[in-house]
C-alpha cells in the first residue's frame, strides 16, 4: 500500500464545524428512541445475534472490505470463495446455525459462490427428494461433500445451443446440478422435471466427458458469484437421480406417475416475494441511512433569504433534498412494514390450511367454509404478492441510485457505499418474475375478482372487500377527506384500485379489446394496487396497538406522519389517476402538494438522522465513508484514498513517445 | 485464455430462426432510408471520418476491449494509458488533427487519464494565458513536455484538510495543475484565480516537495481515469504562474489589476452545455440501438390472444416493451435536434456579438438594437441551457438503464454494453452544474423575464415570446388541438410553462413564500420549460425545408410521429400539470393515452430497427452481444464467455475444508 502522507499533511487539523459534531447536533434536535424503534424494527434478539456475529467477522482478516472495489473478475472470485469457506470454517467452530449464516452472509453484502448450493440445491433436494434421494443427495449437500447448484434459465431463443445460462454457483464452484430439463418417456413429452446431475470430477474439479461448463463472464454487479453456463452431450443419469417426490417413473413399467400437491410450490413462490417485500425496506434503508446522515453533514450554499453571513446550509435543510430523500425514508419503512405484514398472513395462512388439510381436518372439524376463506386469502396473497415484489424492488433499486445522487459528486466514489450495493441488487428487479411480466397476473387475478363480484360471487378477501365496497359507493361519489383523516387516505387508493380494476374490465370484457393492447394499462392497475396494498399495511402498522404501546407517543407520531407523507407523496406523483377516478378533487391534489406533503417535510426533517439511526445498520455493514454513524466522512475518505487504494503503488511515465506505462516496467503482458 | 469448446459443442447447429434471420426480416419490412438519414444526423464528411479512424483503432491490439470489464482498478488504468499514449503515436503517424483524436476517443468509449489534459487544461492555458504564458506552457503541453489537468473542486466542509478532490487526470498523471486558488494581496482577498502550479518531476514522476498527491480510489464508473487529491504546503510558484489574460497582479506596485470581458466565460459554459444535449441523444442511441435491435430478437411467450401453435412473439411486439423502449427512440431524436439547434443558435449568436462589437461594430454600422438583441438572445440561451442540460443529461442517464431492463435477464450482462456505458455516464447528471441545482437559475431567469414582461419590458427572445402569449390569450383559454395539430402541441408546452412562470411568481413576489419554500416548484418549473424548449425544437427539425427536402416522404413521415411520440408521450407523463393550467382538457389527456400514444406505437414499431440503423453505431464502438447489427447474439455471448472469459482459466477447489481456493495454489498474497 502506498506510502503514509507526509508530516505536514497528518498535521493538518480539521476545518469546523466537523461532521462529527453536526451529527450530535443532529441528533440532540430529535427524542426518537432509537433504541426502542430499533427492536420493534428487527427485535432484540435479531439485534443481540447480529452483534455476536459481526464481533466473530470483523476479527476476520478474509472479510476486510477494504480491496472490494479495486480487485479484477478472477481476484473477486477467489476472494468471495474464500470466503465462503471461511464462513463454513466458522459455522463449525461457533456451532453457528443456519440462520446466524444469514446473518453473516447479510453482513459480508456481497454475492457468494455458494450461494445456490445453500439455497436453491439444498432446498431442492430437501423438498422434491424421496427418503433414499434425500439419504444420497440432501445429506452430503448438507455437509459440503458435493456442492450444487440449481440449473434452470436457459440462454435464449435462437441460440447454436440449447444451453443453460446464468446459474448461480454453476460457473467455477458447483460439482452438481439439479437441473430442470424435460422428461421423454418413449417419445413423449411430460415436460420439465428435476434431476440431480454430477457435472465435475469430486477429486479435480474438472467437468466430466460430454458436460461444457463455464462462467458467463463480467455483469453489471454480481461479480463475486459464478453465474454458468452448462452443456450436456447425451450425458446418462441413474434412474435414482430424477427428484422423485412429487413425479416418479416407475422403473419396471416405465410408466409416469403423477405429480402430487403443486399447491406447496404455489407458496413458496408467494414465500420468496413476500421476503423480497420485507428485505427491500433493508436495502432501501442502508441509501437512505447513508444519504440522509452525510447530507446533514454536507453544506453548500447560503439560503438566499438568510442574512448575510449566515453560513452555509446542510444540504439536507433543502427542500430538494427532502423531497427526493425524506419519501424513500418513508418507503423503507413502509416495505418493512409490509413485507412483514405478508410475513405475517402468509404463515397465518400455511398454518390454517395444514390445519384443514386431511386427516387434520376430521380432528379439527374445519368445514368447507374455513377451507375456502382460507384459499381465498392465498389466491388473494399469492396474486399481491407479485405486484407487491415488483413495486418493492422497483422502489428499493431505483431508490438506491436517488440516494446516491443526492450525496453529490462524493456518491459516485465507491467509498460511498452505495454504487456496487446497487449493482448487486438490480437483479432483484428480474428475477422472480420480471417486474413488468408480474403486472400481468396481478390485473389478470383483478379482472377475475372483479367479474366474480360483479356475479355476486365475490371472495372472502380484501380484493372482493374494495371492489363491492367501490360500486356500493360509486353513484354517490367518494369524497374522501384525505388531508384530516389518515384512514380517508387508505380508501382513496382503494377506490383508485377498484375504479381501474373496472375500467380496464370494461376494455377487455366489453370492448374486446386485445390483451397485448392492455399491457400498459394492467401496469398501471397492478401499481396502482400495490401502491394501495403498502399504504394499507403500513396504515396498519402504525395504527396497530403494537407499535403504540411499545414507543413513546413521540416517535409514534413520527411514524404516522411518514404514513402520511408516503401515501400523500405517492398520490401527489400519481395525481392524474387519483384525479380522473374521482378518489380525490383537483383541489385536494393542489393542497397536498402545495402544503400537505411540504408541512411533513418540515415536521419530519428534525429527526430524520435518528431515524435512519434506527435501522441499526452497522458501520462494517455499509462499507460507507459517507454514511458513518460518527459523521466522520471527509477523514475517511482522505484514509482510503491515501492508505487503502493501490493505484497509488502505481508511477507513471506520463510522456506518450516512451511505451512503458510504468516507470521502469513494462506494460504487463497480460494487458 | 480458457479451453475451446470441445467438438461436440462445436458441432451442434443454431436453432431457427435465429438472429441474424429476424434482423433480416426486420429490416424488409420498413422502407426507412437509413442511409440517407444517417447523413442527415451527421454528414457523410462525419461518417467516412469516423471510418477511416474506426479502421486504424480495430487493427491495434492495445485497442482491443475483450477485457475491460474483467480487469481490476490498477490494470485498467494502465490499460487507459497505454491506449491514450498509443492515440497519440498514431495521431502522429497518421497526421490526425484533434478532431480525428476527439472521434477515436468515441469509439474506443472510456475516459482516458489524458482526458483532462487535452481538454481542460489546453484550453486554459490557450484563453487564459497570456502570449508569454501561451508560449511557456501551452506550447509545451500541446506537445505533451508538460502534462496537467485543471483543478478546482474541493473536498468538502469539514474535510481535515483543504484538499483539491476529483481532479481528472491528477491522481498519477499530471505533472503540471491549473490550480484555482484564492489570490490574496497584502491580507485582502481577489477570489478564485487561475495559477499553473508544477506538482511531479519532470524526469522521476514523483511529487515534488510539499506536495501531498494520489487518486482518488475506485468509483463506480471512470474507472479508467485517475481522479486525484492535492494538497500543497506552503508551496512558492513564480509571478509568470498566474495566468494573466484576464487578471494579473502588477509585479512593480503589487496592484491587482481588474479582469477583462467575463462574458467570454459565460459564453463557454453555454457551449459546453449544449454539446452535452447533443451528445445524450448519441448516449442514449447507444442503449436504444442496443435494446431495440435485442428485443426484436428475443422472443417471450406467445401472444394470449393469438391462435393456438403460433409460436413466440419478439419481446419488441409487446406494448409494454414498445412503450419502455419506442418513447427513448423518440428522445434520442429529440436531444440530438435540439442540441443541434442549440448550438447553430450559439454560433449564429456569437458571430452576431463579435460582429456588434468594438471595431467591427462601426465598420458594420451595428446599431444598439441589433446589440440588444444579442444579448437578449445569448441570456435566453444560457439560461435555457442550464434546464436543457438538466433534462438531457438524465433522460440519457435514466433511459439507458431502462434499455438495460427491457433486454431482460441478459442485459445485466456487461457484454450487453450497456452497464458499464451507463456507470461511466452518470457523472454528467452532476457536473457542469447538478441537475437540480440548474434549475434554480432557470427559474430565476424565467421569473425575471415574467417581472419585465408584466412591466411590459420583454426582452426579444422566445422566453419573452410565450409569456406574452399566454397573458394575451389566457381569459379566453387555450383550445389547443394537440391530437390533430402539431403546432399546438408546441403551443400546449409553451402555455403550461408560462403558466407556472406566473404561478411561482406570485408565490413569490405577492405571497412572499421563502426561496427554499420553493425549490420544488423551480425544479417543475424548468422541467416544463425544458421539456417545452425540447418539443419546439424537435417540431422545428422536422418541419424544416433542411429535413423535409432531404429525406423521402416515408422517413420524413415517420420523424413526424417520433415527434407526436416523444411530445404527447411526456405530455402524458406530466398530465396533472397540463391539466391544472388549463392547456389541455381532462378529456384530451384520456384520448392521449388511450389512442393517441398506443397508435403510434403501432405505426413506429415496424421501423424501430432501421430508425436505430439509422445512427449507424458501429458495432465495435457499442461492443455488445445484444446490439450487434448482424443479430448475431447468442453465439457472440457463447463465444465471448468461453473463449475471452479468464475467470474460465481458474479451477476452484470446492470444499470449504480446504483453505485453498483455487487446486494447488494457494490464495494469491494480497488477497
Amino acid at each position: 500500500m502506498p506510502n503514509p502522507p507526509p508530516a505536514w499533511v497528518q498535521a493538518l487539523s480539521p476545518a469546523e464545524p466537523q461532521g462529527t459534531t453536526l451529527l450530535e447536533q443532529e441528533r440532540a434536535k430529535s427524542k426518537v428512541n432509537v433504541d426502542k424503534l430499533g427492536e420493534l424494527l428487527h427485535t432484540k434478539e435479531a439485534l443481540d445475534q447480529r452483534d455476536r456475529i459481526l464481533a466473530v467477522l470483523m476479527s476476520e482478516k478474509v472479510f476486510d472490505k477494504s480491496q472490494n472495489h479495486t480487485l479484477g473478475r478472477t481476484e473477486k472470485i477467489q476472494v468471495a470463495l474464500a470466503r465462503g469457506k471461511r464462513l463454513q470454517q466458522l459455522k463449525k467452530v461457533h456451532n453457528w446455525t443456519d440462520e446466524d449464516v444469514y446473518v453473516a452472509d447479510q453482513l459480508i453484502g456481497e454475492p457468494n459462490p455458494y450461494g445456490l448450493h445453500a439455497s436453491m440445491f439444498l432446498v431442492t433436494l430437501r423438498e422434491q427428494g424421496t427418503p433414499e434421494q434425500q439419504k444420497l443427495f440432501y445429506e452430503r449437500a448438507l455437509k459440503y461433500e458435493i456442492i450444487g447448484c440449481y440449473a434452470q434459465t436457459e440462454l435464449g431463443h435462437g441460440s447454436n445451443v440449447p444451453s443453460k445460462w446464468w446459474i448461480g454457483s454453476l460457473g467455477r464452484t458447483a460439482n452438481h446440478a439439479v437441473v430442470m430439463a424435460q422428461l421423454l418417456i418413449a417419445g413423449k413429452n411430460y415436460g420439465p422435471h428435476p434431476f440431480v446431475v454430477q457435472i465435475r470430477d469430486g477429486e479435480t474439479h474438472q467437468p466430466l466427458e460430454n458436460v461444457y461448463v463455464g462462467d458467463i463472464g463480467p455483469k453489471f454487479g454480481y461479480n463475486t458469484m459464478d453465474n454458468g453456463f452448462l452443456l450436456f452431450n447425451h450425458v446418462k443419469i441413474p434412474h435414482v437421480n430424477m427428484l422423485a417426490r412429487f413425479a416418479q417413473v416407475d422403473q419396471a413399467s416405465n410408466k409416469y406417475l403423477r405429480p402430487a400437491s403443486p399447491s406447496l410450490v404455489y407458496g413458496t413462490m408467494t414465500w420468496v416475494r413476500a421476503n423480497i417485500v420485507l428485505q427491500a425496506g433493508g436495502v432501501l434503508a442502508r441509501g437512505v441511512t447513508i444519504a440522509t446522515r452525510y447530507c446533514a453533514i454536507r453544506r453548500q450554499f447560503q439560503d438566499r433569504d438568510a442574512e448575510p453571513g449566515a453560513g452555509e446550509n446542510p444540504v439536507l435543510n433543502y427542500k430538494m433534498v427532502q423531497i427526493r430523500l425524506l419519501p424513500l425514508l418513508a418507503a423503507m419503512y413502509a416495505l418493512h412494514f409490509t413485507g412483514r405484514g405478508m410475513m405475517r398472513l402468509y404463515q397465518e395462512n400455511q398454518e390454517r390450511m395444514k390445519a384443514a388439510s386431511g386427516a387434520d381436518q376430521e380432528k379439527r372439524g374445519a368445514g368447507p367454509e374455513q377451507l375456502r376463506a382460507g384459499s381465498d386469502l392465498l389466491a388473494d396473497l399469492h396474486a399481491t404478492s407479485c405486484g407487491l415484489k415488483a413495486l418493492a424492488s422497483t422502489t428499493a433499486g431505483e431508490g438506491l441510485e436517488v440516494c446516491r445522487r443526492a450525496c453529490g459528486g462524493h456518491g459516485y466514489s465507491n467509498y460511498s457505499g452505495i454504487g456496487p450495493w446497487y449493482s448487486d441488487y438490480l437483479p432483484t428487479l428480474t428475477w422472480e418474475g420480471d417486474n413488468y411480466m408480474l403486472t400481468q397476473q396481478v390485473a389478470r387475478y383483478l379482472l377475475k375478482s372483479a367479474r366474480a363480484v360483479l356475479a355476486g360471487k365475490g371472495a372472502q378477501n380484501d380484493t372482493s372487500r374494495i371492489l363491492q365496497a367501490y360500486l356500493a359507493r360509486r353513484d354517490k361519489g367518494a369524497s374522501f377527506d384525505i388531508l384530516e383523516n389518515d384512514g380517508d387516505i387508505v380508501d382513496a387508493f382503494a377506490w383508485r384500485t377498484a375504479h381501474l380494476t373496472f375500467e380496464v374490465l370494461k376494455y377487455r370484457d366489453v370492448e374486446k379489446r386485445s390483451w397485448n393492447s392492455l399491457l400498459v394499462n394492467f401496469w398501471r392497475l397492478s401499481t396502482a394496487h400495490s401502491q394501495y396494498m403498502v399504504v394499507k399495511n403500513f396504515y396498519e402498522a402504525v395504527t396497530s396497538p403494537e407499535l403504540t404501546s411499545t414507543l413513546d407517543g413521540e416517535t409514534a407520531g413520527l411514524l404516522r406522519k411518514l404514513f402520511r407523507l408516503y401515501a400523500l407523496h405517492t398520490l401527489e406523483r400519481e395525481a392524474s389517476e387519483f384525479f380522473s377516478s374521482s378518489a380525490v378533487t383537483v383541489r385536494q391534489i393542489g393542497l397536498t402538494q402545495a402544503s400537505a406533503v411540504m408541512k411533513l417535510l418540515d415536521e419530519i426533517r428534525p429527526h430524520a438522522v435518528r431515524l435512519v439511526d434506527a435501522w441499526k445498520i452497522p458501520d462494517w455493514q455499509m462499507d460507507s465513508s459517507l454514511g458513518r454513524y460518527d459523521g466522520d466522512v471527509y477523514p475517511d475518505l482522505f484514509r482510503r484514498a491515501s492508505q487503502e487504494n493501490p493505484v497509488n503503488d502505481l508511477v507513471f511515465d506520463p510522456y506518450p513517445w516512451n511505451d512503458n506505462v510504468l516507470k521502469n516496467t513494462p506494460l504487463k503482458s497480460k494487458l
